[in-house]
């Protein structure tokens, strides 16, 4: 089989200035501002680039107008700077004005949706935050949306057991719901019309919903309403830990759940999905960002496909991790308990349970980029207007 | 700048029989099955995986009930064949038993969801369907799903006019709605207090909507209900396309899009949405699967980033490539046109218009994988059930 290299890493590093260095001469394409004692090398052509000025950009929503394409777009005619501000005139004569507080804001951005990530093992429950606290908003929901991005799960408690209520607390924390093939809020309980092993009361080893899309939905909550029954109770596992565990320990084998496309299929007698990717993603620096795993939903790959056998001692081995309970936090959910999960990272499921009393668990998806810009947003990273400019 | 290669592209081959070698003798660990005067070898291991049995699988929904995880899980103790059945008794005394059908069905599987994709330049209006023979399904149905699997662009005409229609087609489709942080349905008209540049009634250029998510919807569509201004053409340019001509005429600009992230943000007064993301997303094989560009969205990149040139270099080839009207389809939406695109591959555009008369359009989101899974189950390529089993 054919196999070549593609990609390259780029190292992540947050944007830093630069040491001083006054004796170095500017390079003819950059403008080298001098600010605050610092003095940091600006890209001519990126200065042009992020323009802000109202023909440059739409005044009602911040928005880039301006778009390049002329061969003397980028050549400056004269460059003025004072007290941190810059002032570019430009060979077609438009005029570039910086304050220094719109290129400070320009530099926020590129520090910003940096996930601060807390991989984990088996050991403690999830952290539990009380519903009408987080939903009220405040210390508490920054509190919870912190946790939640870090570990990528937490419990809220004191939900009210009200079926549909789920919808309602996603309204008031601001995430939209993210709808699948089936119902915008899905009913998990034992129905023999079911289509899924979660509507039977067999266990459910640790799994993530819907791998059988592209990108599964990336965030989960599940809305226990009642649970009075004996057994079912709940499991997490850390999927980005498995993922990191076995690229330390095995990397040939952890090249195979990046490379190895296998499918996904989740269906009912009138509708359909299905994916075909690998079992781990990783982005373009080499981080770890994406996990499905479902041995329930995985489909055959090519019986004959010569990477067979090394990618089912990759999957062998992965699944030794998850399915050991050493490596799980496991806790029960009550009526009340909605618990969120980084769908793209934390794994859930459930032991098996006697269907001899209620139990009935709400759940809906929504996209986890909400998570962490909603967060942003609430600890002043994201300004909801951009800077004034330059008197 | 560290720089590392990461992944394997693995070469896109379809499952195809090998040519049959009677005189091979088999490996410890490979079944010879032999069908219809075809010898496949298949693996121990994959025939014990893909176990049919209802011990192993969920007779109500077929998924695999069965984890691996003992040692002897995949020993066979005996091996029989018999007119293209397999029977396999393990050590742990399981038996596997194979129809012939059954094992063609894991083959089917392997080859399913393949995207039959056709490039496109500019010239040819998108090709128009009518709505409601569309809506009705059969043939009609399928020719549209085929259109726009295929070209990653298609019409509907004769759609009523009524406000919200769109939801209720994309429900007759059997198509999902993604929803954003915006309305579930959004009305896009003159707006002053719009957040986004299509509220106001300038040009727009080819752009994909909502690369501020890491996942942008991968599908759209544009519902024109009346369009009586004058101006507001309509342009669709295909971004695949773009990303192969400069895959093939600039590799080292290419590698620039696969591999420098880029902010794009959308935001309003009380919601945002921020993902960093290479602007082309390649699959394991090196095959094109992603297309975000937005320049209006666009955030700005460290300006001390060492790539920052060469990624800019890139930018305005591609820029240059999106904007040429000579590699865009420009058409006329009237009232009634849905605009039907593959949200992470057809950037779609307008001209400006003098808001002078009626321009009301509403637009939503869906999972592009819904319009191949659909299509799949309308072209008899996914089984509502399992086969059944050996008798």
């Amino acid at each position: 089989m054919e196999k070549r290299y593609i990609g390259l890493i780029r190292a992540k590093k947050p944007f830093m200035l630069p040491p001083m260095n006054n004796s170095a001469p500017p390079a003819a394409n950059v403008v080298d501002w001098t600010h605050n004692g610092d003095r940091v090398p600006l890209s001519l052509r990126w200065l042009r680039m992020e323009c802000p000025c109202f023909s440059c950009r739409v005044e009602q929503t911040s928005e880039r107008r301006w778009i390049p394409g002329r061969a003397d777009d980028f050549v400056a005619t004269s460059i003025d700077q004072s007290e941190g501000s810059i002032e570019i005139v430009w060979a077609s004569g438009h005029v570039t004005k910086y304050s220094p507080a719109q290129l400070q804001a320009s530099f926020e951005v590129v520090n910003r949706a940096k996930l601060d990530t807390h991989l984990w093992g088996g050991g403690d429950e999830p952290t539990r935050f009380d519903h009408d606290a987080v939903c009220a908003g405040g210390p508490d929901r920054m509190d919870f949306l912190a946790m939640l991005l870090s570990e990528g799960v937490a419990i809220l408690t004191g939900t009210p057991s009200i079926p549909g209520q789920v919808e309602v607390t996603m309204a008031a924390l601001g995430l939209p719901l993210r709808e699948t093939f089936s119902e915008r809020v899905h009913d998990v309980r034992v129905d023999p019309a079911g289509y899924n092993i979660a509507h039977t009361a067999e266990g459910l080893p640790p799994h993530s919903d819907y791998p059988s899309y592209t990108h599964p939905p990336s965030g989960q909550v599940l809305h226990m309403l009642e649970n009075d029954c004996e057994g079912g109770d709940s499991l997490v596992v850390d999927g980005w830990q498995a993922a990191s565990v076995l690229r330390e320990t095995a990397s040939h084998l952890f090249e195979m759940l990046i490379s190895v496309p296998v499918g996904f299929r989740q269906y009912s007698s009138d509708r359909e999905s299905f994916a075909r990717q690998p079992i781990v993603r990783l982005d373009p620096s080499g981080g770890i960002i994406g996990f499905r795993y479902s041995n329930q939903l995985m489909q055959p790959i090519a019986p004959t496909d010569p990477d067979f056998e090394d990618w089912l001692d990759a999957y062998l081995a992965l699944t030794d991790y998850l399915t050991n309970p050493a490596n799980q936090r496991r806790f029960r959910l009550d009526g009340g308990d909605a618990l969120f999960v980084h769908g793209h990272r934390v794994l859930h499921g459930r032991s098996q349970y006697i269907p001899n009393a209620a139990r009935h668990l709400q759940d809906c998806y929504f996209d986890f980029d909400d998570v962490l810009a909603t967060s942003d947003r609430l600890r002043g990273l994201a300004r909801a207007k951009p800077v004034a400019a330059a008197s």
